[in-house]
């Protein structure tokens, strides 16, 4: 497998497309005021968290209330053929919401009713823009939780889109697993249902999965449907340090093999809880850690917990720290809570690049320490985080933005860490789904054919290519 | 939501195609002894374990030893518009095998090898001829092991094909969950990879879950990477007759909502109990039976065990009966184990039709009690047995084939049960699949915009549908 000759895109192709006067006196009419042309409106829906220099905004922002008003917006860029692009809280990472071929933008938000909980069935049906930590907090008194958190309170459709997943994801999987069925709305406005509320089924081709992870590119999601888990009678968290990344990442490896169902398992390097202390006072080992948590019965949670500081042990792991009270639970997670933040203080006015690649977790070692080496040799300051059990962490490039130089070194570093990680048998995203950025990368990762099979179900479901074009592949 | 008006498909429609002379000379000159047009291997390729009348037989039957192999039949078929039917096992339920439009049969059987083992990644690589007890075998002494157990030794890439799944999903989940990617053959010949081997991905659309459950209809799966699992430390079995099946179904619907992480958990109905002292001279408590599992530590394991031997106490569980040595567990499975045998011994010469609802949990009691009133009523024999912990079960309707009112009787009894278990949220199909015997019931299912969306995409991956054209939705 060749990784592309060439850095992934530095900026955006802009292939803007007519945005008729009709078009948008149409939305006007129909929408009213929930159609806004407002330069600053449209700005704040023409970007989102990724490094991209900013692109001309989309030409209005239409605020859906109902899959009706969706279904309406849709029919029309269908009539007049201008791209749609589906909006949650704009916390994707990889240029998802650029208006790269003009267009409008959806903003889903006020579509946050969470429709009906179904407690005895471990299910929650929710509107699209409802956001994770909302649907958390109305779910409460039912003594179920939904695990997935991706680190930002993105919207349950924006989830859904990207195919998000987190810290949790080693032990209750990502939005690929928790999704049960989705409404959608298709590229010419018609509604459609894409499962039930049965825990599983075969009657015909999984359009839920088609769904998730397609980035808004077939369609828009109007309803999710998603799995629930019982509150684990126990919690306990623990922290380790390691003399070296390594250790800790054997001690992950071995942890995972021997099948201890662990809910989470976190690794900050050396660099990254220096930054953390300086931030938040803290007096943290400047070691690599591994940020764990554990849940289950209160017996059970003691035996995982005991395997897993058996295991470190054996790798050097020292100041094994447990919690069990919610209070310290979250003093021991402090460095993970507070990487980002300390990460961008580090370097004030920095903007950070993230990666995201995800490798068996057999190479996982491999590809983290040629990498750290690779990144320590730049000169390029930094910020490491993983999802480790998952064979998935993120180096955060932190580059001065004026710096243009900066940035080409973060994306040839970037560019080298795929191409390891594709060669490891990883994959160039783990979470963060392809957007704009990452579109050379899934050729590579993915052949040729297989991306020409993306290519030919979205033109067979989107023939006029309005649904947020340009992302996941050319076209 | 409305359930059709007329019963199920009581005989397929035939259409059969040309399959020039050329064509199968091509394959012959192509394959030599691995392409036979012998009627008796065309007739063992033309059927399934379903209750339908023989159809005309494939022309030809192609035994692929490669995928190189696969992709010229495939390429010639495609050259000469004649439909292919990929073959394992052949024991699919619904149909899938008939070649309802003419074609030929491709036997995948002979691609039997294990190709990878990934011991530290807990994954598996093998050919699609391989069977899941063989795969079990030939990973024996790495103490990982592959959960998935729809019944019959089934291939992996037929169980990847209909989304099988069976007794373990509960805890492991189905086929949806496991595979991590897949090598397929396309419409045309080309041969694609669907994923890798990283836990988690969200690089671009998810073709690895759009081919799970496809029914190959969209291409033929060559390779197919699973997901395995350390055998658990402790494995106990234990069983408990319940006064009633809504006792037995109560228990059980607790028991998921407590979140006990329980492996099996089966039931089997007093009638089906019945059958099972008769022919395997057994001495069992005629009344409805929960036949369950616990997979983890020793002392996981009992927590467990305890915790469901109280949930099933407070419903008038008696007779809770203990094992922990794989004899004893033998032993105490052997009520489920029979069920089907002793079934089919309880009317010498009958067939049995087999239902595959599933609904969410909470309405799984009312669901079943319904159904089993509806069909005790209708005089006709039965067993019953369920995969309980899913909401899924399977009503096994006992006709003589010579006798066509019996069989109008089952698709009837089948027919209010689909309609059922769709007003309660459920699918037609939990693990069997669509085949040509839930065509109708699908749209009822997922709506016809759902469907002609399926269409959509079937069309655009195989344009000149020769791939088991008229399974899954007419076209």
């Amino acid at each position: 497998m060749n990784a592309p000759s060439r850095p992934a895109h530095l900026a955006p192709v802009i292939q803007a497309r007519d945005v008729p006067q009709a078009f948008l006196d149409a939305l006007k009419t129909r929408f009213g005021a929930n159609c806004s042309t407002v330069l600053v409106v449209r700005e704040q829906h023409g970007r989102d968290e990724s490094a991209f220099a900013p692109v001309t905004p989309p030409s209005a922002v239409v605020f859906a209330e109902s899959t009706q008003d969706v279904s309406d917006a849709v029919a029309l860029a269908s009539q007049y053929k201008v791209p749609v692009i589906p909006f949650g809280v704009g916390s994707s990472l990889e240029g998802h919401l650029l208006a790269v071929q003009g267009g409008i933008s959806l903003d889903l938000t006020r579509m946050n009713k969470v429709l009906s909980i179904n407690a005895e069935d471990l299910t929650v049906t929710v509107q699209p823009g409802v956001t994770r930590k909302q649907v958390n907090e109305e779910i409460k008194s039912t003594g179920l939780f939904f695990p997935i958190d991706p680190g930002a309170d993105a919207t349950l459709g924006g989830m859904s889109a990207t195919r998000a997943s987190g810290t949790n994801a080693v032990r209750y999987g990502t939005m690929r697993e928790n999704v049960l069925a989705l409404e959608v709305v298709t590229a010419c406005g018609e509604v459609i249902r894409t499962g039930t509320r049965a825990k599983k089924s075969s009657a015909g081709y999984d359009l839920t999965r088609l769904f998730v992870g397609s980035e808004g590119t077939l369609g828009v999601i109007t309803e999710v449907t998603v799995r629930l888990y019982p509150l684990p009678e126990a919690i306990s968290a623990a922290t380790c340090s390691f003399p070296s990344i390594a250790a800790a990442v054997q001690t992950v490896i071995q942890v995972i093999q021997m099948g201890v169902p662990i809910a989470r398992v976190e690794l900050i390097d050396h660099n990254t809880v220096r930054m953390v202390n300086k931030h938040a006072k803290l007096s943290l080992r400047e070691e690599p850690m591994l940020l764990m948590e554990f849940h289950g019965s209160p017996a059970g949670v003691q035996e995982q917990a005991q395997t897993v500081q058996e295991i470190a042990n054996e790798h050097g792991g020292n100041a094994f720290e447990w919690a069990t009270t919610p209070e310290e639970r979250t003093r021991l997670w402090a460095a993970r809570h507070n990487a980002y933040f300390s990460a961008l203080q580090s370097r004030p006015g920095c903007r950070a690049i993230s990666t995201d690649t995800c490798v068996p977790i057999s190479k996982l070692a491999d590809c983290l320490l040629d990498s750290i080496a690779e990144t320590d040799a730049s000169g390029l300051p930094y910020f490491l985080v993983g999802h480790v059990g998952d064979g998935n962490f993120h180096f955060g490039y932190l580059i001065n933005p004026e710096e243009p130089r900066e940035r080409e070194v973060a994306e040839d570093l970037n560019h080298k860490l795929v191409s390891r990680a594709l060669r490891l048998g990883g994959t160039c995203t783990g979470e963060h789904g392809i957007g704009l950025h990452k579109i050379d990368f899934l050729v590579t990762e993915a052949g040729e054919g297989a991306v020409n099979m993306m290519r030919t179900i979205k033109k067979a479901l989107d023939p006029l290519n309005i649904m947020n074009p340009g992302k996941i592949f050319t076209l």
